[in-house]
């Protein structure tokens, strides 16, 4: 089935918000079975509206809307829509009900001007606004179908999920279900090198990969006719690729890397306890990001001047002017001074340059040491990171987290 | 002049990436005085990029458009508009001796379909592409103009940027000039009803405002024949919205709080260190992220458990056990505890429960308190946050930055 997303509201065309929404529909329909062959954003303005709409319709089976769908005057879609449908717009009952709840719960008066959203098309399905006011609808004539949703993300995509998706499935007669494997510590190209005889020959299922900060991700997507059915076409293609790439692959299912170790830590019932020069509290904060992380994580200590190294981590001054504070004489003091302080299952340490002041030619900006003390077994690890310091930054904290990754494996 | 915005690429249509190069050109094209009036996306398919670029032609003077202009079978923007246009495609030798000379410098072999990227329409402009191999191009006809940029976006940025940027302005007869002031500790709608009659009377300049993660920024813009008279017309509106939302107001150009703070804290020569609990070092990463901060940051210590804060801050044992670690008695020991190590000019502790487990009836998930010691002045801030542990991380952040720059103001 052919299918348009219409994204609808002039602060688009001004370049105020990126057009998310476009991209969740588009992951959603090609996930249903539908082909998406077009996206077009419009502002609020009734005859380029209808004109795009009508441009849409003539080459869509199925078009998406989203936004334009609230109280005020610029809002247009429903009106636009009905007319292009041949509908009258009608006062929808329920929605009432829900609108004026709304604003009692809230304490807040209901302006006039918000009636205007209870008025839906004449036999339409609606769906109604978990997180807001706007009611959206599904419209079907002459084996067309619109669907309008409101623009807010955050309200299309649970009355999407909630409400059109069922709807949608019924419509398809295939679903494509996809499996994300990501990985870390090889490049994209070199993975793709290791795969090129899989990717080239997979039809369905296909195989793509997608790198980012560091990481490369790997998309395995199945055509069936059932979820059941996509899942045993991957299944075999994801064991191959399992057993090429298996030093690399830290999550089947799409998660990050400081999820993956958060949970380990957790499952183990490891402590845990940082002490972070370069990345200045960075890696604690993503560790901490983790609800629940507390059972495991004890303490974090940022040493980002020379005399904290020595005070909070007993770190030798001595070892500081001999080797410098970027060294791995330095990376395991620290790390050492941390397990006295914390008595953590593992403690890491980190220091290094993010730049992009500071570097000189034997310790160029991106050498990051990581040393790690885990019960009695101590290690360093040492790397040298290209890019932006924000870059940099962020390669030093997927690298302590694969460490961590790795010695709990 | 009418302007729309052509993204190409089948990698959109499949939601693997968004659409950032529509929302930067939409931001270079209204600051430069165009009307956008709409955005596509199409895929990799001749015939219906060909309609497209039709629909797009009839309605608007200037077409953007971005991606397919690369090597491939697939790259067809080139082709299908020189065709619509009524040009052939020409050898272009400087784009030839440029793409030599880009595989010369990476030791790279040529590849025969590379050449395809040399053909260009018979006179056009040719764009060249500092930062890849496939050059862009303006073509012009009937008053028609077409701009053809690469899809990845440092180089389609670079190019519009550094070469066809100049081209617009000599074809615009005005410019659209913006400031934005960053505002913390007031919300969007109590601050809009500040400005209220400024917002409903201003046509010229325009006066907007954006709400994001607790901080809200008004964007004022004026039209104007240069960007001497826009700035001219904006000055008495900024100051009248200063005058009304000065305690506020922290930034006049854009930046974010961490930056004011940061550039602060180095102007004034005051060092800085911080305990962290429920932030578990976020404020620290934040402010690191800032190059530089090394002269003014000293130390970060996170003390997420209990016992970390009594052995790395000294807090009292009894003080934790009579009012719990969220508490503004504990805050105050931690402050107190870190200036003990620390010495620094500032030092702050925040502690709280960033949820969503550990919330009671008397301390309710978002309940933060923040201290801080600067010189001998102690303070201590309590909050009330509510959303997503991410949220309410994000909130305390600020907050504690606010507290930061407003001790220094």
């Amino acid at each position: 089935m052919k299918s348009s997303i219409v994204s609808i509201g002039t602060e688009l065309l001004f370049g105020q918000i990126v057009n998310t929404n476009a991209v969740y529909l588009s992951q959603q329909l090609n996930e249903l079975g539908f082909d998406v062959h077009h996206h077009f954003s419009v502002g609020d303005n009734a005859q380029r509206l209808k004109d795009i709409l009508e441009y849409a319709l003539e080459r869509s089976d199925l078009i998406i809307t989203t936004g334009g769908l609230g109280p005020t005057q610029d809002d247009l879609t429903k009106e636009t829509i009905a007319q292009l449908m041949g509908k009258e717009l009608e006062f929808h009952e329920p929605s009432y009900q829900r609108l004026s709840s709304f604003f009692k719960k809230r304490n807040r008066e209901m302006s006039k001007n918000n009636l205007k959203q209870v008025y839906l098309p004449q036999g339409c399905i609606v769906l109604q606004n978990d997180n807001g006011t706007a009611p959206g609808f599904i419209i079907e004539n002459n084996k067309k179908i619109v669907i309008s949703l409101p623009g807010p993300p955050k309200e299309m995509r649970n009355m999407f999920e909630n409400y059109a998706k069922s709807y949608l499935q019924t419509k398809s007669s295939h679903v494509i279900y996809s499996k994300v494997l990501r990985f870390f510590g090889i490049g994209e190209s070199a993975l793709e090198t290791e795969l090129l005889d899989l990717i080239s020959s997979q039809v369905n299922p296909t195989i793509a990969t997608y790198a980012k900060e560091g990481e490369v991700s790997i998309r395995v997507s199945a055509k069936a006719k059932d979820e059941n059915e996509a899942k045993q076409m991957i299944y075999p293609v994801v064991q191959e690729i399992k057993s090429r790439l298996n030093p690399y692959l830290y999550s089947e299912n799409n998660e990050e890397l400081v999820e993956v170790v958060a949970k380990k830590l957790l499952e183990k019932n490891i402590t845990i306890s940082l002490a972070e020069s370069c990345t200045g509290g960075l890696i604690a904060s993503e560790l901490t990001s983790i609800s629940g992380i507390s059972k495991s994580f004890d303490r974090g200590i940022v040493t980002y001047s020379n005399i904290s190294k020595v005070e909070q981590l007993g770190v030798n001054p001595s070892t500081l002017e001999k080797f410098g504070a970027v060294s791995e004489e330095t990376a395991k003091e620290m790390v050492i001074g941390l397990k006295q302080k914390s008595k953590s299952d593992l403690c890491l340490a980190i220091t290094g340059i993010a730049g992009p002041d500071g570097g000189s030619p034997e310790k160029p900006v991106g050498l990051i040491y990581i040393s790690m003390l885990y019960r009695d077994h101590l290690q360093c690890n040492s790397y040298l990171f290209t890019g932006t310091r924000e870059r940099i930054r962020k390669q030093a904290v997927l690298s302590a987290l694969n460490m961590i990754r790795n010695i709990l494996s």
